[in-house]
């Protein structure tokens, strides 16, 4: 079976702060022509933070694109020019004031490859301490922590109170990795 | 703490065929002004489709957003006036010419909820049989259906060969749920 599909033409039909949106003209396997839709937007960093105390680190936040509340795990922007450990270093002093003596990639996904190119990498951060030096906050960005262990976390997306897709793939793969953040 | 923001005017800047970009400009609880930037997407669903024999079924399709090819479980929009239960049902139709005994939503979250709107559904569909009846399928679209045990599921993952947000959560909640399809 053929896949690959030619690019013929693309226009960039919108710019804005965000995001950019892209049309294309391809040629299909079979020789015949349809019009892709692709939404660009930087790469993205999410970052699981369990304490020692076996709980995970969560910011309770508005989101204009849900029109409400949301409880989702650090994440952020890749920056131009950084690489996305850097980016999820900053993040986690930005928005939590906290640092990770160990913090591991355990994947990355596109987070809705049928519409957009934002690619995640997913992290895992375990030893956690107080920054020394806390970097500026981003000044329209209003964010409460809070703090749940793993049956709570998996009691709320079952209710459906936790309903971001980086955050119930996190407590999925908490719950696959028990012994994140040392012995219970 | 207070987090509502109030949508003080709204426009809409882009609207295609898949996507529709608005501007919002909102009042911060501060009583500051900022703007911001969402990108309207129909609600979607996708399926972990699990064989009596223990597999998950693939999906390997061309994505122009990745520019390149994919593994994803099933997935689609809900059209306009469709329950998502019934877009699941039609999918599994369309894209693989499957059926599903059982059917069950585990969770609902936003793709990426700090630029879309988008809220996908994740289904588990088991006892599948072949459909008497098959729908048309998208013209557009090519795919070849692949099936996986969890162990290569994971390792797939773990390689970064699966790199779709909602097939990794899949994967992970598989994981979680061995029992799925059957006892072992």
């Amino acid at each position: 079976m053929k896949f690959e599909e030619r690019v013929e033409s693309q226009q960039i039909v919108y710019q804005g702060p965000l995001v950019q949106v892209e049309k294309q003209t391809v040629t299909l396997p079979d020789q015949t022509t349809a019009t892709r839709e692709i939404v660009r937007h930087q790469p993205a960093i999410a970052v699981l933070m369990v304490t020692a105390d076996h709980q995970m680190i969560l910011e309770k936040q508005w989101r204009s694109a849900v029109g409400g509340l949301t409880l989702e795990i650090p994440a952020g922007k890749v920056e131009p020019g950084e690489r996305a450990l850097q980016a999820a270093v900053r993040e986690l002093n930005e928005e939590t004031r906290m640092q990770a003596a160990h913090l591991e990639a355990v994947a990355q996904f596109y987070t809705s490859p049928g519409f957009t190119d934002e690619l995640m990498t997913l992290y895992v951060a375990t030893g956690l301490t107080a920054v020394n030096t806390a970097l500026p906050q981003d000044a329209d960005e209003q964010i409460q922590l809070e703090k749940l262990p793993l049956k709570t976390a998996l009691a709320q997306v079952q209710a459906g109170q936790i309903q971001d897709a980086k955050t119930v793939m996190a407590i999925w793969y908490w719950q696959n990795h028990p012994e994140i953040g040392g012995q219970r």
